[in-house]
Formats: structure tokens, C-alpha cells, sequence
């Protein structure tokens, strides 16, 4: 008989990004594991679906030793996730790890995040999930530091659950082992991109436009994701995806 | 000198749709319109911004006799807002309307909603916005009875300014204009889509998938969208992009 528990693997970055790879290295130690995850990187996708397109949906073998599956999607990360459940794990999934994402998905970038998205979207589906991200962009960071408390951390919520329409958004500092203190429990920091954006011409005359941008937090409080990343630790935020603002309802209705 | 508010119309089914045409009608009787909107259909993109490909953003007239000046964008619904108050508008704009949209964009499909991200979009950078969607996917869909509570709410928010990190969600039922009861203030429904993937083979031998689904509502709550809606009221359900679920953070720390 099998005790171990289902998990599902995902990410942004696509099925071939060295973050998901270190997920996976942990995940196999934890329980039986299935990856369904996008053939390319996805960033910044926010809660993207594909409603008029095909979705294909292949399995590939990156690591010959492997005992578990995967699968790569020509869709978003929700779109990962919405497929794995419904089509092809045996059943349903006791846990969703997404990540780890090369890059903050600290404050508002929770909005923009394709990693955050799969992690919601298990979450609305009624699986407990977790997203995790390294502040670390570059495609060849050092996830070895990261190991410890996405191990942790998946560990305990095996182990408590997560309440219906709550799911975890996990950073994780760019500091080596010895220099990260431990978690804090945070909320999203109030933040934003302040955009601006390259103009550029094409080779054939016609402008164009990257987005470029500066992050700005004006938020200070010690209770923060940003705070606690700039310390040092690794911050754990409960999101939730009940929108509703409910302590304005009550203004709203003594508008005319 | 002029008092009219300037004004931001934005959408996700692109430019050209029966929906965001009918919402410039309203809105060029309340102010000065900016139209920057997408070139493409982008429903289901969720709050998706472009960040490795290239953004083209031009002129338009699709209206001879139109005072107002129109762009599309060659990105998301979140992009057109960036754009648009970054490198398009001659100031500030004083509020962000975006819709009307082609189809229900109430309970959690706020989540997935390319429409509710560029009004989300313009929250984030201090704009007060609102997001209208019509009860009717068609095409030919008939926004005639929307427009009068498009009018009265975008009047509303212009008259009373919204708080910081809140915007609005508004949702209209198909039905004729006498028998639209009014408005209600709502929260969000504890609705979800349950998945069925269409499954096919391509001419070329190659499985793949049509994402469909069905919209499951087990909350039947009468303050929530999905009772109003269903009793012929306009619901307007306030939005926030604090995904904190603020009330977790105490058992989240008595974790070990």
C-alpha cells in the first residue's frame, strides 16, 4: 500500500528551467510526483488561460533515472494545472509546488506571476499549494540554499493542510545557506512598477516598445515580504483569491 | 479652461468590439476620451504584461467624426494600461473604464479576466477604475440597457473617488432595460470552473485539447454577484490587489 502523497510539479519557466529541476530533486524525496509544465517560459502570464487556442500536451523524459512523469503543455501555467487535474494525474493531487521561479514574486509582482497563477489556480481547484521563487533572475542561480526550506515548507503543509481559498506564496533571499535566518510570515508589501519604457525603431521603420521598469516600494512596515527578504528571510505570504474588498462594501452602499 | 475628466478606455476583446464601442459612446458625454486598447482578442490573459516580445502601439480612426483620439496595442489588457499612462496620455487620467466585455466576468472568472486586469492595472497606479462585462458572449450582443448603468457608476466613482488598492467589478445582466431591477453591492461568489477537456486528434495524427468547462456555484450567499445577477440586479462587487489573506497570518505562525 501507498501512504505517499501526490505531488504535482509546475512552474513559469518552462518544464527545462533549472528551478523546476531543483523542485522536482526535492519533491521525489517527499512523495510521488507528477510534473505537468509548460514547453515555454512563461513569465509575467499573471492568471493567463487559453480559451481559443489548442492546448498539446506531450510526455518527455529529461531524466532517464526517473521514477516519475512529465509532461510539457504548450499552455500557461493554469492551463498546466487545469490539464493535470482533470486529464492526467490518477487522482487528485495532495499537494501543488510551483517554482521555483527564477526571480521575486514578492508584493504586487504576485499579481503579474505565472508561478503564483498555477498555485492559485490549484488552490481554486481545492488542492492545498505552494509557490516558491528565488530573488534571482539568472538562468544559472544557485538553488542549492532554497533545498532547505522548500522541503520544510511543503513538509508542513502536508502535515496542517491550508484552509479552503488560501495558498502560499514562498520567497527566497539570494544569499547563501548560512546567511538566510530562518521564515517570517508576511504580508504583500504595497508596491509597485514604475514603468518606462524603451522606444525603439525596427529594422523597417516602425517604433516599437520594451517594457522596462523600476520597482518601488513605499511600505515600510516590518510585517512585509520586502522587509523580511531585505533581512534575510525567507517570507511566506498566505494569499487568497476571494478579490472582495469587504471592508468597503458597507461605503459602497450609502453611495446614491 | 477644461474640467472634463480625462478618461481611459481599455478593454480585452480588442478595438474593435460591439462592447468597448458602445462604452466610448458613454464616455465621451462625461469627458475627455483616451482609447488604448488591444489589437487582438485577449480574454482569459488574465493579468498578463509582455515582457519578452516586442510592443507596437498605433494610431487609429475608426470613427471619422470622433473628437477622441484611439491607439490599439499589440499586447495585453495590462500593457495598454502601462502604455497608455506612461508614453500616450497627455496627464494623469482621472479615472480607468474597461469593458464593456463580451460575456460574465463575475465571481472568481475576475481571476482570469483580461478586462478586470487593466482596470486592476489602473488601480495599481492610482487610477480609479472599473471594469463593465455584459452577461452575453456574442458577438452581436445587444449593450443597450448597459449603458445607463455604465453612465450612473462611472459618474459615481468620478463624484466620490475610490480608496487607494480598490477597484470596481461591474457586472450587468442580459436582459431588457425595464427589467433590470438596479444595483447591488456584492462580494465575489465562492464559484469555480470545473474543467472538461475536449480532446482531439490534428490532421497530422496529434493529440490535443479544447479547454471547456462548467461554472459550478455551490455559494448560494444573496449578498454575493452570482444572487444578484440571477435576480436581474447590475452587481458591483469592490476589488483588491492585496491578495494577503490577512486573517491566516496568526495560525500560519503558530506553525512550527
Amino acid at each position: 500500500m501507498n501512504n505517499r502523497p501526490l505531488i504535482l510539479v509546475t512552474n513559469d519557466d518552462g518544464i527545462t528551467a533549472p528551478g523546476i529541476r531543483a523542485l522536482i530533486e526535492v519533491m521525489i524525496t517527499i512523495g510521488d510526483v507528477i510534473v505537468v509544465a509548460p514547453n515555454s517560459p512563461q513569465s509575467g502570464m499573471g492568471h493567463a488561460i487559453t480559451l481559443n487556442d489548442t492546448l498539446y500536451c506531450d510526455t518527455v523524459n529529461l531524466d532517464p533515472k526517473a521514477v516519475h512523469k512529465e509532461y510539457t503543455c504548450s499552455g500557461t501555467p493554469a492551463d498546466c494545472v487545469k490539464l493535470a487535474t482533470q486529464q492526467i494525474a490518477p487522482r487528485k493531487p495532495d499537494i501543488c509546488v510551483s517554482g521555483i521561479n527564477h526571480g521575486s514574486n514578492s508584493s504586487i509582482n504576485v499579481i503579474y506571476s505565472g508561478t503564483m497563477s498555477a498555485a492559485v489556480e490549484a488552490g481554486i481547484e481545492g488542492i492545498p499549494a505552494i509557490g516558491f521563487s528565488l530573488l534571482d533572475y539568472s538562468h544559472d542561480a544557485n538553488f542549492e540554499p532554497s533545498k532547505k526550506y522548500v522541503d520544510k515548507i511543503t513538509r508542513q503543509v502536508l502535515k496542517n493542510g491550508l484552509p479552503k481559498g488560501i495558498v502560499l506564496n514562498v520567497n527566497i533571499p539570494k544569499l547563501p545557506s548560512k546567511e538566510i535566518k530562518g521564515t517570517k510570515i508576511c504580508r504583500q508589501a504595497k508596491a509597485q512598477w514604475v514603468e518606462d519604457f524603451d522606444k525603439r525603431i525596427n529594422p523597417m521603420g516602425r517604433e516599437y516598445y520594451w517594457l522596462t521598469g523600476e520597482f518601488l516600494n513605499q511600505d515600510k512596515g516590518k510585517d512585509t515580504d520586502e522587509w523580511a527578504l531585505s533581512q534575510g528571510y525567507v517570507s511566506i505570504v498566505p494569499v487568497q483569491f476571494d478579490l472582495t474588498a469587504h471592508q468597503f462594501i458597507n461605503e459602497l452602499n450609502t453611495w446614491e
